[in-house]
């Protein structure tokens, strides 16, 4: 049977608001008579009723986040980020992995929202108008990650994906290479996949370099479907001096369809990533990549939720991070 | 002001009872009235009491997770095997990252708990004496991945392990090669690092290899760790013929190490590693390593759960799940 706030009240011989306010901690209570309940809490496995408490504690400390796919490199840095903010300011974190399907985000918040979070990170591939009904009617604060939010008023986390993909290109015209292909990700107009396209682009135009379409892909943020764009230029005989994959993930596959079939990286053709996940450096050659303050997304994604939850309003929606262009091993100059 | 049962019950002209019907999918109803209740739903924003529902329901269909690192590769791939088996059966999960301090596991147990979680999967570093005494007084199903748990009747889910660095150890003694480095994880009795020493031991002893102590490194399950053990062996002029990496991440430290100080994998020495994630055929070389099933491992530890929920004991604690060695390109013959 389980225990409740009267057996503890009662063992431990003091009145139920006493055990209420131990618990709660909510007024004054003398350290000895703490003790004493604490220990009887402890002695009969009292777990106090959520509800109850949060009625008297008016708030949850909890802090909900969604995520599409927890197994990857970028969310699982990005969530240390959240994870020790949150900690700092007291709140635990409650993960729900989607696989980025509708319905299951749709769910997530909804459950969320009913275990009584303060507040929702919330982060998917694909932002959509069931998303965004459900989010113009929640009554708890909700921040997103590299969305383009601006419709709905909902706040933002995210780099300048245009400029740093302008930067990349740039930097890759500028060691001699002419023939850059792009692996690109992200096709709808939320995700900032067109941004990073139209940054390559102005960069190319403005060096008066033609655009071929025939060496800008979609790698889909995945591993194996850059190493299969890869394998086909190389058949098709191709091959451009740079690769530029939008993410890091993309470009190991880029990489690895180039080794597989006896070219060198960077002697034989160039690679360069997006991100700067751990396994930037992990990988040999280390990448060359542009670098997201992955972690720092998280962190200010958490400090937005908890300024909201304690009414400090924020005018913008959009939270634009620095982005730094990281030189490593995997690009070589033609010039 | 919250929108409430009743608030429903009076704009679709129904009563209570048949509004919670619709909700818990507890009695028949005709379709007619379903749809007109969920309509009000939505337009009001309702949201059901979850604790007036789990009492009618009587379960929550929710299963916790707590983890020590949500960005560790194993743990990420594991979760996934959780994730799909879990919908497979109508649960939901929460996830709760703990980054292996005690007190986050103490509290993220207790509150998955307060959350009317059905069972909790619970993943640790390190079994101790606290959770022992929390996990004794539980009474909804626990299940642990990678642990000794025979002392508390609390169901592991986990391979071979002592079977399995004897295998590796014995292949590459069938390769030639006398002089073999171990990067070993996990001291504690728990934790099967202590099973992975022994096996590699009885290896060697059965082939009157001595056991060189100064090619014993714990690794602590960190690339960098690793990294820095095979500099030290370079530096100290006593670099093994291979070495075997109770794990691929560490693995990759140790090859890593080699490749910066212009050493060739497998040319020079011959790395094996541990594990088998992602990253492993992700690397090049790629590497050679024990394959746990990591999704399985995840797949069947949800199990346990939902068969333990539905009454179905299992008479025994220890799940072992077979493992196979994976023979790729980082480890090279001497004879």
């Amino acid at each position: 049977m389980a225990v409740t706030i009267k057996d503890v009240a009662r063992k431990a011989n003091v009145s139920i608001s006493t055990v209420s306010r131990v618990i709660n901690d909510s007024k004054p209570v003398s350290d000895e008579i703490r003790q004493r309940v604490l220990k009887v809490i402890e002695e009969l496995g009292y777990t106090p009723n959520p509800v109850a408490r949060s009625l008297v504690m008016k708030k949850s400390q909890l802090i909900g986040v969604i995520v599409p796919n927890i197994s990857n490199y970028f969310i699982g840095e990005m969530l240390n980020g959240v994870e020790e903010i949150g900690k700092m300011y007291n709140y635990d974190i409650l993960l729900c992995n989607s696989y980025g399907e509708l319905e299951q985000e749709l769910k997530y918040l909804s459950l969320l929202k009913s275990k009584q979070v303060e507040g929702i990170i919330f982060m998917t591939w694909n932002l959509k108008k069931e998303h965004k009904e459900f989010l113009e009617k929640i009554d708890i604060p909700v921040v997103m990650i590299n969305r383009n939010t601006s419709d709905i008023n909902i706040p933002s986390v995210c780099i300048d994906h245009f400029g740093a993909a302008y930067e990349m290109t740039n930097y890759l015209i500028n060691k001699g290479h002419k023939k850059i292909a792009l692996i690109r990700t992200g096709i709808g107009n939320d995700a900032f996949g067109v941004d990073q396209y139209k940054g390559y682009t102005k960069a190319l135009k403005e060096h008066n370099i033609e655009i071929d379409e025939s060496l800008i892909k979609n790698g889909d943020f995945k591993l194996e479907k850059a190493y299969d764009s890869v394998v086909e230029m190389i058949k098709n005989n191709n091959l451009p001096t740079a690769i530029f994959a939008t993410s890091d993930y993309m470009a190991i596959g880029a990489m690895n369809a180039l080794i597989d079939n006896g070219f060198k990286v960077p002697d034989d053709v160039s690679v360069v990533g997006f991100n700067d996940i751990k396994l930037a450096s992990m990988y040999r050659p280390k990448l060359t990549t542009i670098k997201q303050p992955i972690y720092d997304i998280g962190a200010v994604a958490i400090r937005i939720i908890i300024k909201k939850i304690k009414g400090e309003e924020e005018d913008k929606t959009l939270f634009v991070l620095p982005h730094e262009l990281i030189e490593r091993d995997s690009c070589r100059s033609l010039v």
